[in-house]
């Protein structure tokens, strides 16, 4: 069996490149794929170890990385030689069929643009964040923030690409596509909701029309397009509010004894609830409408998150959602 | 000791009237508040039954009130004798010192433009809702959806309102106020936002800067700003994400016997956290900027909410908020 080719940047999480080794290891043995390591070769050769060799994991040496106090647009243009440029020049170049990387999304981005270049008739590509719900089908929430300022098009573009993704990679047959705003009716939203609300209706899409901040969890939608900024206020809501929630329980429940206890023997309870929650079972965010899969993690991933991102860029790959993304967009009405 | 007149709709959470009336009965046992219940008449005296006669509890009769169903400026309008417009107008002729309702919220907004009116200098009154954070203290997020599209004025306002809020209420000496944006760093944002935050930079109150989505729930804010399209984003995609996360722990709880058993054991500690998550323990939003208290809750108030909407709005009254706005505005560079 062939293997898939997937290039890691080693040098992207807050603990890198320690859950980058791991999570490479645990994907190669899960997966049918060979992972391009690239960072300092000493150091990840030195963690790789002996697990290392037992599985096809290859280093590409780089002394070069954009850390998350990089700012962006500079560190994107003077390091040459990061460990994002050359991943994404590795899928460009067809060494690689996808590219991760759980660094500073903001550069990771700007690299993917710069390298890969955005698809034909795609004016702005847009990062896709997969959000557990209710029911248990994921929720596509973009953009989140490829894109701050956005116009009709833009959004409209969003949703074909969006639900292009739902469609190929998570197979949700007619993805229900909403367009988030603050009620149901068509009057409601800001002046852009509204203008985007009557254009995306005219769309080879399942348009649900507006649907509201609830429903990024509630399950009534498969795809939610917005604007970046308002994305990415929602998505880092969330993620203070589950960090809240998080540290909540803990404390309640530790305050007594018998909530220890309880929580001692509610323990496999609590790991299945908080793997349902745990957003690191999707493996990150697609930068969608660039040419070749480009996956971003999040700062905090772990192993786990990082074995699952390696997952979704090879199911991304051989998806083929770049090339559908293609096709659509050379006949599309707002191509 | 004189009693505090508080103006209640009896008609506007969603399992109305019962929850309006418990909630007025345990208002008037715990605090000095004479409370004016303003709904059908025959069938609040029913529901109020023996126990409503031994507190200080008026019933205004009205036959008219505003439904969840109704369009809001319509029937704002067109129902001249609803339980709103007869609550608010009471606060207006200082027959009650604030006014109470879990009722349409755009409603209850345009009504209280209406009667009450804009204080001199205030271009946009806005809604204010108190929010959890780790620490305790809350954070007060403004606008969560009285005005959709802003201008840079608009948000320099919402700051000063609700710093004097944050600070008369709930008594924090020098609040930290944030601008709702995408990155700390000054350059990020939208248009809006980056002019924004060099005006706000100008203005005489503690302003931190650009805070995200997750400050809403850490504690590093005590006041945050943003237009109301993405103060209702951000509130009601908070709203889906806690009812997910209350529905998952208790499926992954119940999934196991012994899970069961711990649930049963902990259960002092998840009353205790629910009540730390429970945004009913503020009672609801207050309308910053009208002449008079409006605290506007939850459809889904409960007794509690109630209780606590009737609380704020007695705490708002004798705070002296409304004033010192207007003493604000009068002289402030932004108004």
């Amino acid at each position: 069996m062939s293997l898939t080719d997937i290039a890691l940047d080693a040098m992207g999480s807050d603990d890198a490149p320690g859950p980058e080794i791991r999570g490479a290891i645990l994907a190669c043995r899960a997966y049918p794929v060979r992972v391009h390591l690239i960072g300092p070769e000493a150091k990840l050769r030195a963690g790789l170890g002996v697990l290392g060799r037992r599985v096809p994991i290859e280093i590409v040496h780089t002394d070069e990385w954009i850390t998350m106090e990089d700012k962006a647009a500079k560190a994107v243009r003077e390091k040459r030689n990061s460990t994002m440029r050359l991943g994404l020049k590795m899928v460009k170049e067809r060494r690689a069929a996808g590219f991760v990387s759980a660094g500073n999304t903001g550069a990771a981005m700007a690299s993917a643009k710069m390298v890969l270049g955005a698809l034909p008739g795609v004016e702005r590509p847009a990062l896709a964040m997969p959000l557990p719900t209710t029911t248990g089908s994921p929720c596509v929430l973009l953009d989140v923030g490829a894109n701050v300022d956005c116009n009709v098009r833009n959004l409209a573009q969003f949703a074909i690409m969006g639900e292009m993704y739902a469609r190929s990679v998570f197979k949700i047959e007619k993805p229900r596509v909403g367009l988030l705003s603050i009620g149901e009716e068509e009057t409601k939203g800001n002046d852009l909701t509204r203008e985007a609300l009557q254009v995306m209706k005219q769309l080879p899409i399942r348009f649900i029309g507006n649907v509201e901040g609830r429903d990024l969890y509630s399950g009534n939608a498969d795809v939610i397009v917005c604007d970046g900024f308002v994305g990415n206020v929602a998505l880092k809501t969330s993620e203070g509010l589950a960090r809240m929630v998080r540290d909540m329980l803990r404390e309640s429940l530790m305050s007594t004894v018998s909530g220890r206890a309880g929580a001692l023997l509610a323990r496999r309870g609590f790991k299945e609830f908080k793997k349902r929650l745990d957003q690191s079972e999707y493996g990150g965010a697609p930068l969608l409408g660039v040419r070749g899969p480009c996956i971003i993690g999040h700062g905090s991933s772990d192993d786990r998150a990082i074995l699952n991102g390696i997952r979704v860029a090879a199911e991304f790959a051989a998806s083929g959602v770049t090339n559908r993304i293609e096709r659509e967009f050379s006949a599309s009405p707002v191509s």
